[in-house]
C-alpha cells in the first residue's frame, strides 16, 4: 500500500537519533544532570559571535534582498567567497562554478551518489562508517562494500580496499577527520590510496571517484593535519559542511566541490544539479548562504573539544578504559568490555550512560562517545563509567 | 560513466529557470529597466517585518539553543504552533505528532511520493501543472498520468479524472491556488474529486491519496475561499510552504500534514520519517522553525498582488489579449497569439518580454506571466506587449 522500504527505515531510525530521543525523554523522567548523553555529534561548543552578528545584520536589510530564492547551485557571491577561501588555504584556483551548496554534507553526499550511481555500481566504505552512508548507497541503488580499517590504527587498510576495487566501483567514500574513531588519515595513507585508485581506475577503465566527506575538516588537534585530499587524488569530490565547525548543524548548510581537474568535471556538475533537482533540494537557505560569505573564514573554536577530549581520556585512563586517541572531530571509540557491543551499550544505559554501539557503524566490540558536550556531562559520568567498570570486573 | 539520467536533467534545466537566468544576463547587458522578467514565482512583496523580527530576536539569544540538530520531523514547539493555527483556522483537531516539517514544498512532495510509491504505481496530475511534478513522479519511480483541465474554467474535469483513476494508481495532486493559472478549486469540484476518489478507492480496494499542494493557500484574492481539502476527502495529505505567503522561498521551511483520519496515518508518517532519511534530509533549517513558531499567524500581504493583477489584466484587455482571471496566487494565464507557446514565448523574447510558455506545463498554446513583480516591471512591460500584439495583428 504504500513504500515498505521507506516505512521500514522509518519504522527502524538511525540507532543514534533513537537513543538521543530516549536521552531527552531520561532527562525529562530524571533530571538533566542525571542522564551522561554521549550519543550525539551536536556540538557543544556555541556558534561564533560572527555567526550571530551576521544574522543580526542580514536581518536589518531589506527583507527582498534576503529571502529569495537563489539560483539552484547558490548565489554567486557566497560561492566565490568560498572559492577564494579555498584557493587560499589549499593553493588551489577554484571558482564559484566548480561549487554546488547544499543543505549540509548528508544531502551533499546523497546528490553526489544519486549523480554518480548507474545499475549495478558499487561503493567501498571504510568501517566503522557513519551509518547513513548505507541508507544513501543502498537507496541510490548501489552495493554497499565495507573494508575494515587496519587494526592497529584505525587508518585504511589500503591493499584489503585495492582488493575489493572492481568494474563496478563507481566511488570510495573517506571521512577524515574521522567518525566515528577521531583518526585523521595520514599524507601517507592518502598517497597510497590515490594510487590503489589510480591503478584500478586505468586497469577498468573509468574513473574511481573519491568522495571526500569533511564536516570534520576544521576539527583538529595539536600537530595533525588535514591533507587537501584533491591535491593528492585527481577525482576527488568534496563533500562539507558547516555543521560542526561553525556549530550550526540544525541549519543545513554545506556544499559540493567538483574540482575543475576531476575528469569529466563539467558533466559531474551537471549531473549534481539534475541530481540535486531530483531530489527536490531547490537551494540551500538563502540567509545562510549569506552568512557563509561573511563568515567562511571564521576559525572553528577547537579548544574546548581538546580540552573535553583531556578530561574524558584522563577519566577513562584512571579507570582502565581502552581508547583509540583522536585527532581530530569529538568522538572517542572505546572498547566495549563485552564482545557484544550493542548488550555493552545496554548495559552501559542502565548507568544512565548513552553511548551508540559500534555495530551501527559496521564492526563489533566498541562503542562511540560524543564528547561534544558539556565538561560537566563528562566530570559527572565519573561514578557511571566506574560502576561500569565494576560490573565486568 | 555517471547517471545518464541526472545528467540530462541538469543538462536541460528547468524552462523557467532558464528564463530566469537568461533575464539576469539579459538584465546585465542591456539595463534592469529594459527587460520585463514575468518567469519567476519569486514574490515581489516583501517578508513581513515580524519575519526581520524574529530573526534579529533569535540572533541575541545563545547560539547553542538556536541552531543546533532538530529531531529530523521538526522541534516539538514550532510543530505545536503549527497544529494549534490550524486547528484554530480550520476547526481540525491536529497534534505536533501529524506535522513534519521539511525544506519546503518541493521536499514535501518529492519526500511524500518516496513514502508512497511502490513499483508500478501511477500519479494522477491536473494539466496545466507545475513542470517539477515530472520530475519527482518519474523519479520516484512511478508512472505520471496527465488529465486536461476543464477548458471553460480550469477547475478538474473530474468526470476525466475518474476515467483514468485504476488498480495503479497511488495518489492524485492538485495545487490550489493553482500554478500556472491562478484557479481556486470550488468545494463542489473537490466534493466531486473526493467522491470519485472515494468510488475508485473502494473499488479498487486501496486508498488513493490526495496530496493537496498548497503553497498559495494564502494568496487568494476577493470573495474566493480556499476549502480545506483534508476536511472534503479524509485520504488527503497537505504539502505546504511559506515561500509565497511568508515571501522567503529561498529559506525552504515547509510541512507534510499527514491527517489521523487518513487510512494508514501512522504507517504512512512513518514511511515519509523513512523517506526524509533516505532523502538526505536531516532536518529542516532550525532558525527558520523558530521564526515560524513566532510568526505562524503572521497575516499574507496580498494586497500588492492584487494591484499587480488589476495592472496587468487592464493592461492587456486594453491591448486585446485573452486570459484567465486569476483568484489565487500570482500568475497570468495568457492565450498565446499563435499555437505554438514556446515559438510565441521567443518572439516576446524578442521585445525583452520574459514568458514561460505553457508546454512546460503540459499544455500547448498558453504562456504564464508571474506578476509577483515591481508595478514598474508591469507599466513598463507596456510598449513590449503592445509590440509583440502588433507582430500578430
Amino acid at each position: 500500500m504504500i513504500n515498505e522500504q521507506m516505512l521500514k527505515l522509518g519504522q527502524e531510525p538511525s540507532s543514534i537519533r533513537e537513543l538521543f530521543a530516549y536521552g531527552l525523554e531520561r532527562k525529562a523522567q530524571i533530571g538533566e544532570d542525571k542522564v551522561f548523553d554521549f550519543s550525539l555529534g551536536n556540538p557543544s561548543v556555541p556558534a561564533p559571535d560572527a555567526v550571530s552578528r551576521a544574522i543580526g545584520d542580514l536581518a536589518l536589510l531589506p527583507p527582498a534582498t534576503i529571502h529569495g530564492y537563489t539560483p539552484a547551485q547558490g548565489a554567486p557571491a557566497p560561492r566565490a567567497a568560498i572559492a577564494a577561501n579555498l584557493n587560499e588555504r589549499f593553493g588551489t584556483s577554484y571558482n564559484l562554478n566548480d561549487l554546488y551548496l547544499t543543505c549540509g554534507a548528508a544531502a551533499s553526499l546523497n546528490i553526489c551518489l544519486k549523480a554518480l550511481v548507474c545499475p549495478g555500481d558499487e561503493v567501498v566504505v571504510v568501517a566503522p562508517f557513519f551509518p547513513e552512508y548505507r541508507v544513501w548507497i543502498e537507496g541510490n541503488g548501489a552495493k554497499l562494500v565495507i573494508v575494515p580499517a587496519r587494526e592497529s590504527d584505525f587508518q585504511i587498510d589500503v591493499p584489503a580496499l585495492a582488493a575489493v576495487l572492481n568494474e563496478n566501483t563507481k566511488a570510495v567514500i573517506i571521512n577524515t577527520p574521522n567518525n566515528p574513531v577521531g583518526v585523521v588519515y595520514t599524507p601517507q595513507t592518502l598517497r597510497e590510496l590515490a594510487g590503489a585508485l589510480r591503478d584500478a581506475s586505468e586497469k577498468f577503465g573509468h574513473p574511481i571517484y573519491l568522495m571526500s566527506d569533511e564536516p570534520y575538516r576544521e576539527l583538529v588537534y595539536g600537530d595533525n593535519v588535514v591533507t587537501w585530499v584533491p591535491s593528492v587524488y585527481q577525482n576527488t569530490i568534496v563533500c562539507y559542511s558547516w555543521s560542526k565547525s561553525l556549530s550550526m548543524p540544525g541549519e543545513r548548510i554545506g556544499y559540493i566541490l567538483v574540482p575543475p581537474e576531476l575528469e569529466g568535471a563539467r558533466e559531474v556538475y551537471a549531473a549534481i544539479c539534475g541530481a540535486g533537482r531530483a531530489l527536490g533540494f531547490v537551494c540551500a537557505p538563502a540567509l545562510f548562504q549569506k552568512v557563509i560569505e561573511r563568515c567562511v573564514g571564521e576559525p572553528a573554536d577547537v579548544d574546548a573539544y581538546v580540552r573535553n577530549r583531556q578530561l574524558l581520556t584522563s577519566m577513562l585512563d584512571e579507570l582502565g578504559y581502552e581508547y583509540i586517541e583522536p585527532q581530530g572531530a569529538f568522538y572517542l571509540w572505546v572498547k566495549a568490555l563485552e564482545p557484544d557491543a550493542a548488550a555493552f551499550a545496554e548495559m552501559a544505559k542502565s548507568f544512565e550512560l548513552l553511548l551508540v554501539p559500534s555495530d551501527s557503524f559496521g564492526v563489533g566490540g566498541w562503542v562511540r562517545l560524543g564528547y561534544c558536550v558539556s565538561d560537566k556531562v563528562i566530570t559527572g559520568s565519573y561514578d557511571a563509567f566506574k560502576a561500569l567498570r565494576a560490573q565486568y570486573a
